[in-house]
């Protein structure tokens, strides 16, 4: 059995036309009209490909490849296609499309796997548009209800279940509640590991300790010409000094830890009246629960000590605290032995990001494969993950798939 | 001549009905449907005291008694009726009910002066939903082309001149352009100088030197939870740093200068992405020009270091550096013997907050009158002036304008 790299290239690259963002890289963020043609644009690549397509009433896309024995649980594999706002090519879309590639190679290898084989395409990974991120997923895995999921909304105040039902990808197939034999995710790694050891694939081992908070600095409004400094109550120089901590904090408990603020808001906001109110958001990641605890109290204190000292009041809450999810052992061998023997370099690592994976390891033996990207970057229109990763990835993929089907 | 103290206080408490805030104060920005409301109220009392109302295209209102000799030019009384978005119930309606009171005052003492008398509410003093502020009395004193005030949008994307002809609230009368014999202006001072030094009555001898700077720090998007600290170029924690470094230039030059930052936006705003952008704007005073040259020097001195620091870049565009308006020696000299006259103490002071008088400067002999607020504390719906300082400022208001118009 062989992989086409040629195949999988170019269906990526066709795929990155849809929703282009300005600088080379895509802005297709959940179930916008870029989105929905994405989707389309994968479900009849998977027609044409021979394989039977269904949706589900999150949009969750599902290209089957019959099997021998078709009354079996299938193999899933597969990720998302929607992006960032500032989104790459390649976060998501190459887990979703060599999933596809690996089916093709399987099919073009002459076999029909005793197991049915799915590629998934999740509806909404990123939670860009959206929050929160893996969605789709976790509605599938019965974690978030899906009338609860529906209801979330946008800034524009368009929700999720308006979407799905003005693009027409509220499909009617069943909504999880199926067995799956094993779930296989490729992502490409968002961070430097791989690069840095020259490895090309990644078996993940587990996830990361993370936590995001969401806080409100309050001051109170007054004129900014004529309020003396004393008296000043600036909300945004409370949040400023907090951010400052925040990222200080991740500097300090690097390279293990990591934290930073993210997104910002102040009331009123213009130019001639000191707001009353700033609000941001940060997050923080270790490896271990006691790193992250410590940065969270570390985090904490500052708030304390600038509150104290400015007048200011801090308010924060804990939006989610995560521990690790840890893969299945049997997947992680099965990767490492599948990457020696097509000859490539492979290492057990752990994953900062998170990963629709994430809410499949409840439902079934679950692996994440990263390949490398470049300079660890992603997020980023100028995300890089060299075609010859892409196609060392898809060939791991497809020979774990393919062994876990005939199983 | 007696101004009516309860008259007074009686409208100043009805108008702070219409564009009520949440706090006891007012919401009501230029050109809303409230703003609109309170413009009908005004020019419904004005007409039911005797006086001729009209309107120019920005919706400036004046409301004419007419004097003995009415081909003399007008002596001008008023201010503002729009609010911040957390807006008291002072800054803008006194002067411009206290300015209506006075000419009721002179009524009901049998009195029709020599020159015409005009009450004028000035539209968008405070610049909080278009900027810049001072907007009507600027146009009116043509330093800002009508159609260019008509085009400016607010973040909704409606315009000025959209929302006057939506209101109904752009009128035939000449756009400026006339003669005017002087202008006073009652205003509550907005800082706590008079409360400190427990005097009434402020005579406003000019203003201070200020500047508005718009800044973007750049930096670059990647995954908030994998990129490595060390390669993390997150723009809101440099629009941070810069924002704490402008509040203590400020707090180093108090009680002279200030210096706050106040407005601020990210992009992409999301809870999973470094952003790429920050954007925020700071306002910078000082009584004299080379201390607010000094402030500007130090900010921009450390903008320098936190970028070199931290690989993230600043942009900053100078929106207006103003030096001080000076108002007419005549008119303070009459403001202090006034005061004395009606047995209020009174003293020179310069102010910090810009006001529609500073475009009158150019047209006429301008008067800036203050009466003392509740710590210092406006553009808040706490802001107070209590009703004795009210009656004052008006009383002391309605002599100056008579004595300017039986001139």
């Amino acid at each position: 059995m062989q992989v086409r790299g040629d195949r999988l290239w170019a269906n990526l690259m066709a795929l990155a036309q849809i929703g282009r963002g300005v600088a080379g890289g895509n802005n297709r963020m959940a179930l916008t009209d870029a989105d929905r043609d994405a989707k389309a644009l994968f479900a009849h690549w998977c027609r044409e490909a021979g394989l039977a397509v269904s949706v589900d009433a999150m949009g969750n896309t599902f290209a089957r490849l019959e099997g021998r024995e078709p009354s079996l649980p299938p193999v899933f594999a597969g990720s998302h296609l929607d992006t960032q706002e500032s989104g790459g090519r390649f976060d998501g879309p190459l887990g979703v499309l060599a999933a596809l590639e690996a089916v093709r190679a399987i099919q073009d290898a002459g076999i029909t796997p005793r197991r049915p084989i799915e590629v998934v395409n999740w509806t909404n990974e990123e939670g860009a548009r959206f929050s929160p991120g893996l969605m789709g997923s976790a509605v599938f895995a019965g974690t978030l209800p899906l009338e609860q999921a529906r209801a979330v909304t946008d800034r524009a105040g368009r929700s999720v279940g308006g979407e799905l039902d003005r693009l027409g990808w509220a499909g009617a197939a069943p909504m999880g509640g199926r067995p799956v034999d094993a779930y296989f995710e490729l992502h490409i790694e968002q961070g430097p590991n791989l690069e840095r050891a020259g490895v090309t694939i990644g078996a993940v081992t587990h996830s990361c300790h993370s936590a995001f908070t969401d806080a409100v600095c309050h001051g109170e409004t007054s004129h900014i010409q004529s309020m003396p400094m004393a008296q000043r109550r600036n909300a945004l120089w409370g949040a400023a000094r907090l951010i400052d901590a925040i990222e200080r904090t991740g500097y300090a408990h690097a390279p293990d830890g990591t934290a930073s603020a993210v997104v910002i808001d102040a009331w009123p906001n213009n130019r001639i009246v000191l707001p009353s109110r700033a609000t941001f958001s940060y997050g923080v990641m270790h490896l271990e629960e006691t790193g992250l605890l410590a940065m969270l109290a570390a985090i904490d204190a500052a708030a304390e000590a600038i509150a104290a000292e400015t007048g200011l009041r801090f308010e924060t809450a804990l939006r989610r605290i995560r521990k690790p999810f840890h893969f299945a052992e049997e997947l992680i061998a099965l990767t490492e032995m599948v990457a020696r023997d097509l000859g490539h370099s492979a290492m057990r690592m752990r994953t900062r990001p998170g990963h629709d994976a994430f809410n499949m390891v409840a439902l079934c033996p679950t692996a994440l494969i990263f390949v490398p990207c470049r300079d660890g970057l992603s997020h980023n229109e100028a995300e890089w993950c060299s075609p010859e990763h892409c196609t060392a990835g898809a060939a791991v993929l497809a020979e774990c798939v393919l062994r876990r089907a005939e199983r």
